[in-house]
């Protein structure tokens, strides 16, 4: 199923979307839920970002390929950080350049939905804790990212973490771990891989990160981005795409 | 004025605290609001965490002989990282000594609680986004901290934010830029200092902030910790007391 968060006429809901239309959720997808039977057509609601994540972690170098294109080593262990709340924006939002900045980059990621509160999560359980899957874009300003050691500024502007279009939660930890991934600006190919290239795997990092955190529904963890980053300019049109997922496809605009 | 956060029978409400009792806000303390005069013993509630944030900010290195107690150099620009929701605790609460980690540090920190949603707040403007201050430990895996060179493990992990016990909204820009700081461990003085001995000044920090994020009402910015970090150990009672403030009380205890 494709789950959706979409508003229309003022109103938020989620949906499942199916072909062209979308079905009302009565309730929330992080329970039990039943869908409503009415439809309305895709084309009449703007989709939101599908969650609104209490937070987001995010990886860095977890793909080999993208670690050395930098000039980075690879890692021992995983290297989390934060991206906050106030960076979500939703699939057709605009990706507003940053006053400070003047190498901003993209980087096409997986990421992982939280379904439920959990902490300390045996490799077993992992799945059980996984709505879904989503289209995240680590969005980064490179230069801030070298010249300041934590990367709150960096990967954490309004609007660098563009999510969407919605929470695929049909596939498994193993469809999941060997998945098509890309990235294009203005439809040339720019960023291309496959989940499988993750150093830490996705039950990796979710055992490494609830060893210290409580995870909440609707949480996000990106999983990190393959090889391919560059920089986008004002006027761009980035677009992620991720094999069984969809496509996610933001803007990049001048801050007015 | 002190404003709390409480629990009483079950309910939770915001409160100003006044000598030994607690008088109920109608209302958030985030918008007008008035007291009710219903006037409660303060050792009948239990007192959270005064705000929850939707992101804490913190800054590293941000004391000079902080910086240079752990051999490190004092950095060009502010260093800002992140703390989730799901880290923050509040006075009295434990510390739960993280099983991944065998050095936490204590780290305290003079904290500002934002009062008004912003961004690209002018310098002039700062003292109109504050709410007020209240004391911070921004406890640290030190272990971790080496190894990962992003932080969200060694300082986000849960019980890692300790803040409280109150929000004092009577200090001035003037006033909170030089307070007296303190850390103690089981009563002994570990860390002493003056908040007028930042590098980069509360007026600096949410100027360099807001250039890039939005801040929301209750988030907090933690402004670094001055020299005399040290280790915490299961059963330590660790306070930080900031001059007109007050004292915010936190026992470690080990994980069951």
């Amino acid at each position: 199923m494709r789950i959706a968060r979409f508003s229309i006429d003022g109103n938020v809901a989620f949906g499942a979307v199916e072909g062209e239309a979308i079905d009302i959720i009565k309730g929330i997808p992080f329970a039990d839920f039943e869908l409503s039977g009415t439809r309305i057509p895709l084309d009449k609601v703007r989709l939101l970002p599908p969650v609104l994540p209490n937070k987001v972690v995010a990886i860095g170098r977890n793909y080999a390929e993208h670690a050395a294109e930098l000039g980075n080593e690879v890692p021992a262990a995983p290297w989390a950080f934060f991206k906050p709340s106030t960076s979500v924006v939703g699939p057709g939002d605009p990706i507003v350049y940053p006053t400070f900045s003047r190498e901003v980059h993209h980087e096409a990621e997986l990421a992982v939905v939280i379904g439920r509160l959990c902490r300390e999560v045996p490799r077993e359980r992992v799945k059980d804790v996984i709505l879904g899957y989503t289209c995240a874009n680590d969005v980064t300003a490179r230069d801030t990212q070298k010249a300041e050691k934590q990367w709150a500024r960096a990967k954490g502007f309004d609007s660098s973490c563009p999510l969407g279009p919605w929470i695929e939660t049909g596939l498994d930890l193993a469809a999941a771990s060997d998945l098509a991934i890309t990235a294009t600006v203005n439809g040339e190919l720019r960023q291309a891989g496959r989940t499988s290239q993750m150093i830490n795997s996705i039950e990796d990092l979710i055992v490494n990160i609830t060893e210290a955190m409580t995870l909440l529904p609707g949480d996000v963890i990106l999983t990190g981005t393959p090889a391919g980053v560059g920089p986008l300019h004002v006027g761009d049109e980035v677009a992620v795409t991720i094999e069984g997922i969809g496509t996610l496809t933001n803007k990049v605009i001048k801050r007015d």
